[in-house]
């Protein structure tokens, strides 16, 4: 097992109804910011549930934050906090709410005017940020219980990520009721991004690390099975929690204690998506089996652990398994209607050179070993063509 | 999935050559008292190690805690801790180590001088504690990474416990090569005592949450698997972290999030320390196919469940693999040569009545309905004289 740290000091508030807590979570007395996106929670009830909770507090709104969330809205909302004098934000959405929320946070207080930078170093110079908690209506990310975020630069067609201890979430509260209004593709987009994540901490080589090898399979299990009720039997209270709790798991920094990382899936994705706009769920769909295949031999232990252990896939050669395991895994996403090749989704080999040249440049070689070169990234996406 | 909330902001240091960053870990400047027990880090290295990572600070140390830390000896370490003006406290060692110093901690600031209130009340007037960190030497109690703590009062016989928010370690090291020294008793003993406690956030009534299910489980086969490896290969250190954390994940808070609990085997293996000494980890394991088999009605949904998922058991009619389940789990404990009857410590049926007479006293009706009568526990006795 390799050495870890583990500090996730976000509380958890799961369960239904719970939203009417946040009257005694938010701290009394500071004056809130609601940051939202595209007002889906003005149809479903919770809009009206925060505002509620918050009744007779001093409390302002924000609204606007994209899918894949913009820097260039990010700072717009910054300004709109120095005018108000904003001491505490509340974000109520998915992932690109709060990961929005987070680099607002920090960037709010960073030392520079340049808050981009704060992308360009992964968040290493983050020295202060505003407290802020979120209100989850989108299981998919994990960042109502970790310290990431992504965001897009627009002006310049790039996606990059930041961490910091500084931007855990104070608290995150949980009703799986809220998710039952979701649209089928942003359930089937959450089930892949919270799978992929789990996959990335998992799929590399084994370090004998028997409780995170397991906790990741119980979440990749919980998934194949949860899947397919949540579309027949869309008001299924546990299964919603289930998949809700499990993307939580998903990327809470848990099940990478103590085990390599290999991020190249979403490093890709990103790259996709940042170029063609494609939903996030989408493009790891149609990376992951590539990663798979082209890395089929440094991963070869662990794939035959998962096929066995996650698919019950035990019969073959070692190369026969490998490919169940690969087809499995893509058919899982095709379950869910999500497209799971380039051509799917309209794109061909002329998408390919523009990521390979943006690796070059950045000299970006990926995966647990970092043996992931943009030669091999090449290879990936012209095996997913 | 029942609603439930989750906080545990106790920062974990894991592997090899950890005790180390103590030297940046433990504050600048504050004055610090070393708590520890009865010596055993003086020979195995350990007591070096934090002495010199701590090299340069003012550092006092308080010895003596016992297994089954008593009230006693706490309330003379506060009595140390006022004279000295300590500030911060680094409880190194074992379950009673830590239990003990976070008792210590909470007595210290407690409002009234009748600190075996804390225990009477389970914690709940606890307004302040001192900051704490630990250096775990033993798994078992999870008590590295939780809020709760267990203290002895001699004078009565009284095992309590409580808990507080407010008594989360700041951070806990965890090197696994500090446990190659333990005596397989305690070894034993920790592996109980971790397999209990899983136990006892699993075996009730399902409540379809497949997450804290499969995590519960994945801790349970991670300790039948990595058991009996541990003594035929004391010195492999996978082995020795695997059982390290699956301790600490045992009683984080995380497996109990959204099941019930039942905690009977733990209250009633309590009084058999109380009255007659025995090891911890020797009545749990006596007390667990007691509560299993009497309670086999009320457990029968996860008893198979379990049966099945953590030992393969599917064979037989349903009390058929009841009995085999219950059976496996006896023998689990055996494998360790832990006792698993109470005539294996030379008690008889005179030990029951005192116990039976003190759970009529409190008022106590144990296990997740609250079914588990001071009348079942006489049954549950019986069934392991």
């Amino acid at each position: 097992m390799n050495n870890f740290s583990y500090y996730n000091p976000t509380k958890v508030v799961f369960g239904k109804n719970t939203i009417s807590k946040l009257s005694s979570l938010v701290p009394q007395g500071a004056k809130t910011l609601i940051i939202y996106g595209g007002g889906s929670i003005k149809h479903n009830g919770v809009y009206d549930q925060v505002i509620n909770a918050l009744s007779g507090r001093e409390v302002l709104e924000f609204s606007g934050i994209e899918p894949n969330p913009r820097f260039e809205t990010c700072m717009k909302c910054v300004e709109f906090i120095r005018e108000n004098n904003i001491e505490f934000l509340l974000s109520v959405g998915g992932g690109s709410a709060i990961d929005a929320t987070k680099f607002i946070a920090a960037a709010y207080y960073y030392e520079s005017d340049n808050t981009w930078e704060i992308l360009e170093t992964s968040g290493a110079k983050i020295k202060k940020a505003m407290p802020f908690a979120t209100v989850l209506t989108l299981p998919a990310t994990g960042s109502e219980m970790n310290k990431g975020s992504v965001i897009t630069k627009e002006a310049t067609k790039e996606k990059r990520s930041f961490s910091s201890p500084l931007c855990f979430p104070l608290f995150s509260i949980l009703d799986p009721q809220t998710t039952y209004s979701l649209p089928k593709s942003q359930i089937s987009n959450g089930i892949v991004d919270t799978y992929v994540h789990v996959m990335e901490q998992y799929l590399t080589y084994p370090v004998n690390n028997q409780i995170s090898d397991r906790f990741a399979e119980s979440i990749l299990i919980t998934l194949v099975e949860e899947a397919p009720k949540v579309f027949k039997d869309p008001n299924n209270y546990d299964v919603r929690a289930n998949l809700m709790w499990a993307a939580t798991l998903g990327l809470n920094g848990l099940i990478a204690c103590g085990v390599p990382e290999d991020w190249a899936t979403h490093v890709i994705g990103h790259e996709l998506t940042a170029f063609h706009g494609l939903d996030h769920g989408v493009t790891l769909a149609i990376v992951l089996p590539g990663v798979m295949n082209i890395m089929r031999d440094e991963k070869a232990d662990k794939i035959l652990q998962y096929a066995e252990r996650v698919f019950g896939i035990t019969q073959g050669t070692k190369e026969e398994i490998i490919d169940k395991a690969i087809i499995a895994t893509q058919s899982f996403f095709a379950s869910l209607d999500i497209p799971t090749r380039l051509s799917d989704v309209n794109l061909n080999e002329t998408c390919i050179e523009p990521i390979i040249k943006r690796m070059v440049d950045r000299g970006w070689n990926l995966g647990e070993n970092g043996t992931i070169s943009p030669e091999k990234v090449r290879q990936i996406l012209i095996d997913r063509l």
